[in-house]
């Protein structure tokens, strides 16, 4: 359907070069796909192969100030060799050697930091010490200054997950270094936003302000595994409680709002009875899984792979997916949802339903 | 600033009668005061009085269907006998017997429960059994069915609060007869909307859609007392927490929203240290509170009245008022804030602030 | 249901009394009925007996400071003698003779005025002169000084609208007395908030701040006549328009956020074509109509009324009604419907429909 | 602050590479700039240059199945070729010959058209005829149908602006074809979205559910022209209406919110007295400016350049602008600003402000 290729066409498209313009009939297809067809791939990291590299960057990586941080970001296959999981999300591992400071800075960018195994390393937000241990989720919103110290004699590495692809891809990012060492060293048990915030269904007088993201710094392990305990107990007793046959979740949010933990990335932890098998979904939107706890594997695109604990795995818009659960299988999630939906571009097929 | 009295005047507004018709200029001055003049009073009710006479009703007084619920309301004086603790809401004491049960009904009022003493009752809300306990706060919202049993041999008291003035007022309430027993006897420690809904800052994905009231049926008193004892000690820390010096308080919110539990009523539990005594304020709307632990006192208009544990008190709209703790002081509060909030009648005044 | 009359059961009662109690068991029909009971009642003032009222109130009663306004309530019979038509709102016919200044105050009590004959009045809503003529709906949300003067040497009539009833029901309000004589005299055709806002589409970058009230002071008939117009011309050539076959109807609404132009009054306009009649239907919530042309009726629980321009019409919570149109038939409405969906009690009941 | 360059840490930059990772400490300073530093550049395509080209088009390039639209692309200079005026928005000038039809079809992109000069064409909506004339700002939200036909002898043109940059980038476009002609040749002076939508405060009880997109299809300029006049009409009495001395704006709103007209695109049109100089301005977002009347100025980081009717100039990210009016100076303008605020990154810095 293109126009004869004339010498006055020639000429037309030579112009167009010399004006900085494009004609939208050569590339409408590409430019327009029919459903998503993201660049980017399905794809699994191996915890097994991402810890060592990271444990090797610690005896040979310095961290400090102008690097700031020891994180080594996964980088999709299929965006040509950018740093970026997804189109929008920024996922990497982030290594603390023994004693060791991250100083502190503050960005737009939207951070948060999940972990796999360890303890030991308090992360500073805005002067409140907030403790990291093993199924942790911790907030670092756009623009509060943070920094990390490991206040042991082991290494503690865990993953970071940002809006960076997005902040940078649509210039919206400011960044500011802060205090070379994090300005509080105390190792509290609680931070101080969670004493404030972190029980259930009260909000203190003080903060009646909605606020953009969540005021809470960490979501525990020991309330995420009751939730999905509860769930999936409550679905032993015939009630309604998990999103599918076998398959609990929950999903992070903000107390002020019941919404999303920041303006940009969503974040849920499911986890699956040993045996079950989701159904085939496509979403609109990218999303990135770790596998906290268990085996079992991911089909993306009709391609199954295993999954082991740490392994991390993306699946970009629109691909098909499913999980099988081999033994009871615990996996953290985090996505560009909050984006999608606040955009009202969402859509979710899910296979064998209306 | 009226007509001169003359015949003519007294056939107009005779005329006026006869159409169902008043003029505005006899009456402005009353109809439309310089600030709120309510007919409600300030009061006290001391819990000493009224705890027999709903123990004296348990001796007398059957429970059963038609009259549904042994409660006994408690009427403002300047409301001319009507069952009003304000304008706006009812406050009674309820008291069940051992063994008894209170039938199923439902109806549009929102409603709620506070235990100031006591245990063994479950009220039974749309079939979810909800254990009540001394200090819990237990949501009602409109519409769902619900009755109470007492599983002990102990008779059991609690405050009821409802918004049954503003919908007679209005003429806005449906009522509906249930099950004469209710559905569900068992007596579990945690009704499964407690189980489903009671982990911080977490959200099951089964719940994903926003509810017009809490659908957490139980708020436990070890989460109230945990947060406000988190407030003191962040305080004692240098750190902003409480709502004024000394005093913490907590609002109960429907996790869905980070808003009030229901769409007329607000919740909250305040707690003073020794020695505390709070600014002077007026605010539109009507408030009540309960004495849950401690003594003090309430100021209203200037007059000090002195509080023990289980006395109730109410401040009618722009009532100046202020506490004072003479030991450490508990209080439950409920108001009609959401009404006045949600159509922006809203207005504070603190003596001594700008 | 009730307990055995016994002394004992007497002496409980008399202790309530005592300590101003009273129980629900002897109450709970009349508190709580099955479907809203309300005391108002549906009632037509005939305009043929309003306006001579209201004419003759021109000579007698003068308009200044103190009395406010020559303003005559319609007093719903069901009420008690109280000045509310129903019991959340207020309707007066308003009366300025030639040449005469009712002088400026301003209240929390939200306030329209609509015109069904007539011209020659400004309003001035906070020092902005807004003209008054035949089919146009002005507003004076809560807090805004206003007064009116009538520039011509005739007499002028309209309706008042206003939320007085729920705001002294519930102690919300508050009054200040402004300038004895209105702050600007000037008669331009078009006000100040109509320049900047009545622009369909449209909004002012000055003005992006969203309020509470609508910005504009006046809702041209020529704008509603021409709205009702196309939705039945679009019925004509088959297009979705009208809310029913022959009933055309637009809302008034806040231009800043798309919903009704104050918190507690919603105002419409329906027209029906000739030989229309509206299914019947129950609501909750009170309102009122006034028949702004032509010739019907209104049957309310069973019973018909004939209407003709002018006539007013009340409909309380949760009675049948239907509208039949002789002729063609214009009718504007108010009600109190914010305050019933704000605080999620509406209901409507559709007979003939599932 | 990079590591020394040893052989064991060439050996874990090439694990690195062997497992899709790179490090943050190579990169962090262009990731995360201090503030945004746009690829994007400011850029003025003259009218003059773009016109012809397109005129050219219509001589070589057929409109039809396939190509789609003779649509000719801006491409941002420091795009790197991407036909792309920033990084989220796409704008083109379309051309359409005489009597010649641009088949239906609908995707998940936001559309809208902007009407420089000329008519003739009518833009078919979801069935709807919606026709274009100069000065008319016209919508097609994502996912509706909509095809183009010229129903006169003389060829029109108008630029368009989309949201595909975004879309593409994030993966979550949908296309699909629709009917080869438009489904109606019909040509209505104002389409049915208008008939029903334009009317100033008013909307439809058959419209009361909110649309994410406006329902109105033609901003017609006869409204656009109005609003800025009488701004400047106000402001020349004193009262505030412009947001700047000199400076009139409106906002294109979707009615049934008062937010902006699409989810991802705002639409303004500024009109600015001759001799008027805004204040310098810097953005997070990205915007593009085309010049509806008059002569002027636009700077961008210092650098001024003249324009004149129909120039079109792009204003990315955090670039310092302000514009200079030779004559009366009208600009349409639209941006990503949606998009920006909803995900809470917007900033803005006024030179001189506080």
């Amino acid at each position: 359907m293109q126009p004869e290729d004339t010498p006055e066409l020639r000429r037309l498209y030579q112009g167009f070069r010399d004006n900085n313009l494009n004609p939208l009939w050569t590339q409408i297809g590409d430019l327009m796909p029919v459903h998503p067809r993201p660049r980017a791939v399905p794809h699994v990291w191996k915890w097994s192969d991402l810890y060592p590299l990271a444990q090797a960057s610690g005896d040979l990586v310095p961290v400090g100030r102008g690097g700031e941080r020891r994180a080594i970001g996964l980088a999709n296959p299929g965006l040509g060799g950018e740093t970026y999981i997804t189109p929008t999300l920024w996922c990497a591992i982030q290594y603390l050697g023994p004693r060791e400071t991250a100083p502190e800075h503050r960005h737009s960018q939207n951070a948060f930091r999940f972990v796999v195994e360890g303890e030991g390393v308090w992360t500073v937000v805005n002067g409140d010490p907030v403790r990291m241990s093993r199924g942790d989720f911790l907030l670092t919103p756009g623009w509060n200054f943070h920094g990390h110290h490991n206040d042991t004699d082991q290494p503690m590495a865990w993953i970071d997950g940002l809006d960076i692809p997005f902040s940078f891809q649509n210039d919206v990012g400011f960044f500011e270094f802060g205090a070379d060492r994090v300005t509080d060293y105390a190792t509290p048990r609680y931070s101080r936003g969670e004493r404030l915030w972190c029980h259930p269904g009260l909000r203190p007088l003080s903060g009646l302000q909605d606020t953009v993201a969540s005021p809470i710094g960490a979501y525990r392990w020991e309330f995420t595994d009751a939730a999905l305990t509860q769930q999936l107990l409550l679905e032993d007793e015939g009630q309604p409680a998990t999103i599918e046959q076998g398959h609990a979740a929950v999903r992070y949010i903000n107390p002020t709002t019941g919404g999303d933990v920041m303006p940009t990335i969503r974040a849920e932890f499911h986890r699956l009875r040993a045996g079950t098998e989701t159904p085939t979904r496509r979403e609109v939107g990218s999303t990135v899984f770790q596998v906290f706890d268990g085996r079992g594997a991911v089909v993306m695109n009709g391609e199954t792979t295993r999954l082991d604990k740490g392994d991390i795995f993306v699946i970009p818009s629109w691909v098909a997916w499913s999980l099988q659960a081999e033994t009871p299988f615990d996996l953290f999630r985090f996505s560009d949802a909050p984006i999608i939906e606040r955009l009202n571009f969402h859509r979710t097929l899910i296979e064998g339903a209306e």
